[in-house]
């Protein structure tokens, strides 16, 4: 490739709305263009990138006995009926109607296609267990698009999906793609990728792993234990609390009018009570059905809006609170509570006494609350979100760190969720019927090559590894309107790439400084320089774009010395 | 690959709902399976199809200087709306609304992706020309998907895009790329597909041509001059006819009273007159704007419904006509006729004497119209059907030969269609703004493959060339049962690998026979036999699918020989 030719535009100025660096850098560097909020086409250095992650991704697959599949991008609406997710599933489904006014949905993931497309292959015992993939485009509406490609719209994803009879064959395979997983990170350039525990989310299924570039800029937070190694998404991440203080509390709840008194630290104050002695309230509605879902927390903890809305099984929205349901926003506790509708109850507050919360009307609170004495019949749960500090479910040291991440993967055991509800069944070795067991596992390609660049870059681009480089080599020759520097650089474009290396040059004419300048943005790993004053000296400069390199290699060893940095950096 | 292990089902009975054979041939291999009416999911033998001609193609781009770029599947109506394509084209663009309500679409084509992608690269004059191309999913919402990935709604293709600074440069290039087609056909396997002269269509622009693999079962007429080598879609070719006989016609038009006349053959039959002196009304009405359209043609002629919707540049339906237009279903003529929306008079009609045509009055017909004296202010253009002996427009013989073709590609020289209106411009060697020319350039892959199948295939399935092969060598093991068999395949299997062959094995415990059923099926170029009496003998059987090849192999030399079988087959 010339550099004079490759389409696609690099600038200087870091665009306004970019507030990630691999975000800007892509963008500044011509890798691709939006076409829509959260849609992108690419240009051709972002599509070699993200065709190098899929050969490294399909390698392993192909490794794991995966078999490649393609499902469609557009299905009929049934298809997700049967599994109940056209139903359950939030906006993030488009679903539109064809020109024979049937329903349709654009596929962001593949379970239920995975299924019909296996349902009678998968017949008999003997065909288990057994893997298909596919690397295809995807469609998810996002409400918030952002950092580039790191949350789009529309992207390119491989999803496998593997079938078993039993559970622990289901485990042990699972267990092999995560290991699988780790591999492909590594190759792809990101080896400090950790698995943490995930959130199965409206996937279903019990567990799952999420494959995390810890970043300051990642967009989900991780709980992590520095002691027993416990890695957790925030969102699934358990709250485990200290039991609380056996303290004798014999007085009775207590009426007690609380004016002015806007949160619950407000009213801590004004009753002189510790905030980890109150209970607060949280209100939710169903983003579809509208129903009201009331939590309890401690006070001086967070609601995880995640396993609420799991416990539930849709989307929330925070609640408008309408007279007539027995609710007093503001004023609500458990406590002689006249609404009958959905309660949680978080385990925080399990055990305590002499508690401070909401009395359910305009201006009041109770006091001297004992949960056991007061409230019997009260069932506990975990809604609660984990905190710095907080103690780790594992170890119950109360150690727990947050970091934030990027989520380059996911992996999750899904059991019979989409199994049972599409009647998909084998003959068993005596002839009986039974359901399989499934599990599914996803990379986004476009977000791992983003991910790299946010691992790997300076102020002036990308460093791109050389499994996942556009190019191997860029040829810079300074001062092309010197002729023998031109036929010299021309000759090496010629030779490297007759000998199978991916070479890009720039024989423009324009100041060393700008040519450097985009050279760094397309951040191809090694970068010739030929010069009138190197071609002196009978050798070439030769330079890393990680900065590790930096030597002047003699003419006749050119070709030589760079295959054997190439290949050592593709070991 | 084992195939006890490969994903797919194979079965004997041909589908009732495949009309081809291709079609019937990939659904009982287990190529793909139907999800919806036109959408397809595909097994592994069609994803490794595919993949081989997607190498092809980007093999041929890039040979052509183009370069890999990815637009994306879901595009803004805004975009479209740049070109006027949103309102101009028919139900094919399916059109959708996102969660914020922004309506949108499903990529069927990329022109407008192709521009905004290149319209700041392309600023300057030295960038020119250069070409794009993807491979990707489109969808367009056909009416009546058929015939398996001949017709469907969801497919893979390559487009690609190329912009030049003059019309020349442009043609140039355009017949470069028509070359390289043809090199794309041929290492696919048809080398026998031709190009014929196309209707630009929704696409615009004015030249075009489709290549064509000729097939009784192909879905497209072709006109094809068996003599100066004149070929052209029918869709696209011109009409031309004899001047009619220069016979002095004296008498005046008269209103006949036709009772019981349905047709213009009744007519003419009534009025004992030859059927190509009379005139004959076919009335359509746009698709959106349900406006008339009249079309008048001699008697004995056709119809081209795609010159009659290039020329009103909607979709057509056919026209129910209601009271108040001035229009009489079934007597309409162009003499005194009430009506004055669109009307088209084709090029037969002109120059004729004593014409029969439509009364504007039920059961009444004029007779004796003279075109040029009673009609003086008619423009005649071309909207007729090329026929089976109809005059070549090109050496003007009157031997065209009809033939049905499957379309697997299509060019277009677009000129400034697209770059006009969405404002595409650089700056020429003199700082003058100038607008670029435009050419695009189409193949469906799946219908590609689909092609082949239909052009290389016996009653027991496909016969895949070399090139596209899904393996390239078929291992039958006959009688697994017996050790040392079983040993042997599986060293041959694995020797096979390590040479970098394609190869897959069939080691089931099943007869001989339902064994090679299935890999008829599969259609791979070269099959080796296995078996107790083969070894016995000390050598291999080998058999190519297009049964070309039967040699007993001796052992030692079986790899040798089927790496030479590979590579004569490639070259």
């Amino acid at each position: 490739m010339r550099m004079e030719q490759l389409v696609g535009e690099r600038f200087k100025e870091r665009p306004s709305d970019c507030v990630i660096d691999s975000h800007a850098l892509m963008i500044r560097g011509g890798y691709m263009k939006p076409v829509a909020n959260g849609i992108f086409s690419s240009n051709p250095p972002l599509v070699r990138i993200t065709k190098k992650i899929s050969d490294i991704i399909r390698k392993e697959m192909d490794a794991l006995d995966g078999q490649e599949v393609l499902f469609p991008v557009v299905m009929p609406a049934e298809l997700w009926a049967e599994s109940g997710r056209y139903e359950s599933v939030g906006k993030e489904l488009l679903r539109f109607f064809d020109r024979s006014d049937s329903k349709m949905v654009l596929g962001m993931t593949h379970e239920e296609a995975a299924v019909q497309l296996v349902r009678e292959y998968g017949g008999s015992y003997n065909k288990y267990p057994f893997m298909i993939y596919q690397i295809q485009t995807k469609f998810r509406d996002e409400a918030r698009p952002r950092a580039g490609l790191i949350r789009v719209r529309e992207f390119t994803m491989k999803d496998a999906y593997s079938f078993h009879t039993t559970v622990e064959d289901m485990e042990q395979y699972y267990e092999k793609v995560r290991v699988g997983y780790h591999r492909i990170f590594a190759k792809a350039g990101i080896p400090e990728v950790i698995d943490v525990e995930g959130d199965s989310g409206m996937m279903g299924g019990s567990i799952s792993h999420e494959f995390m570039l810890v970043t300051p800029v990642g967009e989900d937070t991780l709980a992590i234990c520095p002691e027993c190694g416990y890695r957790s998404n925030l969102e699934s991440a358990e709250c485990i609390y200290d039991a609380p203080a056996a303290e004798k509390n014999d007085v009775m709840p207590e009426l007690v009018y609380t004016p002015d008194c806007k949160t619950i630290e407000d009213v801590c104050n004004f009753l002189k009570t510790d905030v980890k002695k109150s209970c607060k309230a949280v209100a939710y509605q169903g983003e579809t059905s509208g129903e009201y879902v009331l939590v309890f927390i401690r006070g001086d903890l967070e609601v995880n809006e995640t396993k609420v809305k799991n416990a539930v099984g849709e989307n929330l929205v925070v609640a408008d609170i309408q007279p007539g349901h027995g609710l007093v926003a503001g004023f609500m506790g458990p406590y002689q509570l006249e609404y009958t509708g959905k309660i949680l109850v978080d385990a925080s507050l399990k055990g305590m006494q002499d508690v401070a919360m909401g009395g359910n009307q305009e201006d009041y609170h109770f006091t001297h609350v004992n949960m056991e004495r007061d409230l019997p019949n009260l069932v506990f749960g975990d809604y609660g979100k984990i905190q710095q500090d907080s103690i780790c479910p594992c170890c119950k040291k109360p150690i727990i760190n947050l970091e934030r991440g990027i989520e380059v993967g996911n992996i999750f055991q899904l059991g019979k969720k989409y199994t049972i509800p599409m009647n998909m069944e084998y003959l068993d070795e005596n002839s009986q019927r039974q359901t399989p067991y499934m599990a599914c596992y996803g990379i986004g390609v476009g977000r791992l090559a983003a991910s790299v660049c946010e691992a790997h870059h300076d102020e002036y681009g990308p460093i791109w590894p050389m499994s996942i480089a556009p190019w191997q080599v860029h040829i810079c020759c300074i001062r092309s309107d010197v002729e023998e520097v031109k036929a010299y650089a021309e000759k090496l474009y010629t030779q490297l790439q007759q000998a199978g290396v991916e070479v890009i040059i720039d024989t423009r004419e324009i100041r060393p400084g700008a040519m450097f300048s985009d050279a760094d943005l397309l951040g191809v790993p090694l970068r010739v320089v030929v010069s009138p004053k190197n071609l002196e000296a009978g050798c070439l400069e030769v330079k890393s774009r990680d900065k590790a390199l930096d030597e002047k290699i003699p003419l006749a060893e050119i070709e030589d010395y760079l295959k054997k940095e190439i290949e050592k950096r593709l070991a």
